[in-house]
């Protein structure tokens, strides 16, 4: 049988709005008969984006059964795994079922395990069950299928790691790879949410590339994320505090630094609120990095100009070269970071 | 009297939620009764931000009495004239009222005539009432009140340019002095919304900053924006297209560079999804600068990742250093600018 021709962004599968992509789409085609530029995959678990499941075990008020049909409602109405609150996906694991014609030549076949490292609110998925989900890692076994679009990234499993931990990492890969691209020797960098699973990822590669003449401030919330942070040993500074209290993050900070503003900010925090706490510790001419899938535009935007504040605000990105390479290095760096994940997703 | 003691952000303002700032605030006091770091202001016109603008209009089917009546239920509710829907503001002219004894020694005195340069979204007002509505160039005239906090920036208006031209200018200043500070000589620029009035004042900037040796490439939507960017003829292309269908406009691009991606987007438009015409059209390791007030951070978040672009992706700050004076200049600079501002907003 001969394979329907894709567009390489997956546009043959938008319901609506017509012209638009998969990604801010309202609905796409979760049909699972694969066009000749798409991949088919048996999907394992789903990682679900924190900020979203954070919403949906909020509205769910923790029922496990009231979480599934919550999430088995968004893929019937949607054909995708795309939080409409949050706008936010996550990411899934499985088995490679079938590759279309046109990527026969990638080094690629039926049978491999990977991990998709685009998001699922672009993913077209079918979910036959949902078999377990674990709450306190965001992460959920099904039965079911998805489409992996010929543009769409993803990485093979590696052998060296469990596939729940190589899942927890993955999921925030960009994270990580983005800080070591922006932060320099003798920076002084402050992340907030930095007892979390991208924020102890963010740590590693921060104080690596800040180095002995530089200082990482690690900001957590419970007490629990600061022992975290202290347990690992990479911020040369912890605070306990609460992120959307921007003055006293500000006071905090300056208190700590003896009255300096730190040169770059990276917000891994999975809360709406944070964005001012991010701007007002910042130097004038420095760089705020918004991993938080719960930031906003405009109040980022406004609240910097509001404040009169001269800083490079730069929206995530989960893509960046490498970035799933550079993530699951830091584990095999970093025996304690290791330990930690193991402890917490493993 | 003496005057209560504020904080220089203006958080002595905030009524719900408590301990976050005037921006992201639901609710602020506009009592006009000052504190002893802030401005009064006897408010002349306010420049609703054009996303804003653009959603009342369209609530209110176009109808004046209508919009009036939007505009003042916004700032009943809020105490600030901050969209619920949009998330934006806009900014305002008028006469320094009242200085606190904080802020005697600025170079300012009661008469000054001054536009404010931080949003109306963070900015208290009081609305008496509404005298002139002006649709087409989002500005209206009211009777009422307004108070700059200590870290609220302004400019004096200046002499040589109507009020309205300058409160046109000034209100999206931070977009040509940020196009300024991005764009290298050699450069292609895209600017998408460049018949508009945030995107005459980049193609000046790119321009200028691009040079012989680079291109600029101006799209617009409408004919009368195509035709105001041939007529400014700065753009070194002029294409039309509707910038939510990402792949045609790749498409365009493409077609028009002989198959080149560009080095650095400016998004200047004011209609949502417009995130991945963005992004599409950008090579990898390029530059996009959303200044639109529309964007949504999931959608360029999830979308730059979904179809594996590592671009750099900024949040338009409204301010950085010397705006106002970068963008009134633009006017000064360039005639054909300044006559076509003048036409339509003079």
């Amino acid at each position: 049988m001969l394979m329907k021709k894709g567009c390489p962004y997956g546009t043959h599968r938008v319901i609506e709005p017509k012209g638009t992509l998969p990604q801010p789409a309202w609905k796409i085609d979760n049909t699972m008969e694969i066009y000749d530029n798409e991949i088919l995959i048996d999907v394992q678990t789903l990682n679900i984006d924190s900020a979203s499941f954070t919403q949906i075990k909020e509205e769910a008020g923790g029922d496990v059964e009231k979480i599934k049909a919550r999430m088995m409602e968004i893929v019937e109405e949607r054909g995708k795994h795309h939080n409409p609150v949050t706008g936010s996906g996550g990411m899934l694991i499985g088995r490679v079922a079938q590759i279309g014609e046109k990527l026969k030549d990638r080094d690629l076949k039926v049978g491999d395990r990977i991990a998709t490292l685009v998001s699922l609110s672009l993913t077209p998925l079918r979910i036959d069950k949902i078999k377990e989900v674990r709450p306190e890692i965001d992460q959920v076994d099904i039965e079911g299928q998805a489409i992996l679009f010929e543009s769409g990234i993803y990485a093979k499993l590696p052998d060296d790691m469990s596939d729940t931990l190589a899942l927890a990492v993955l999921d925030v890969a960009g994270a990580p790879a983005q800080t070591a691209k922006l932060v320099k020797p003798g920076d002084t960098v402050l992340i907030i949410g930095a007892g979390g699973k991208s924020g102890m990822l963010c740590l590693h590669e921060a104080k690596k590339r800040a180095g002995v003449t530089g200082t990482v401030i690690g900001m957590g919330h419970s007490d629990a994320s600061c022992n975290r942070i202290r347990e690992l040993g990479l911020a040369d500074i912890v605070l306990q505090g609460d992120a959307t209290r921007p003055v006293e993050v500000l006071r905090m900070v300056e208190e700590a630094t003896g009255g300096k503003q730190v040169d770059v900010t990276i917000n891994c925090v999975n809360i709406p609120d944070t964005e001012m706490a991010s701007i007002l510790p910042t130097r004038d001419g420095g760089i705020i990095y918004f991993f938080s899938m719960a930031t906003s535009f405009t109040k980022a935007a406004l609240g910097a100009e509001g404040v009169g504040k001269d800083v490079i605000m730069i929206i995530g990105n989960g893509y960046t070269k490498d970035h799933a390479e550079i993530a699951l290095h830091t584990l095999r760096e970093n025996q304690k970071l290791k330990d930690i994940f193991e402890r917490l997703y493993g």
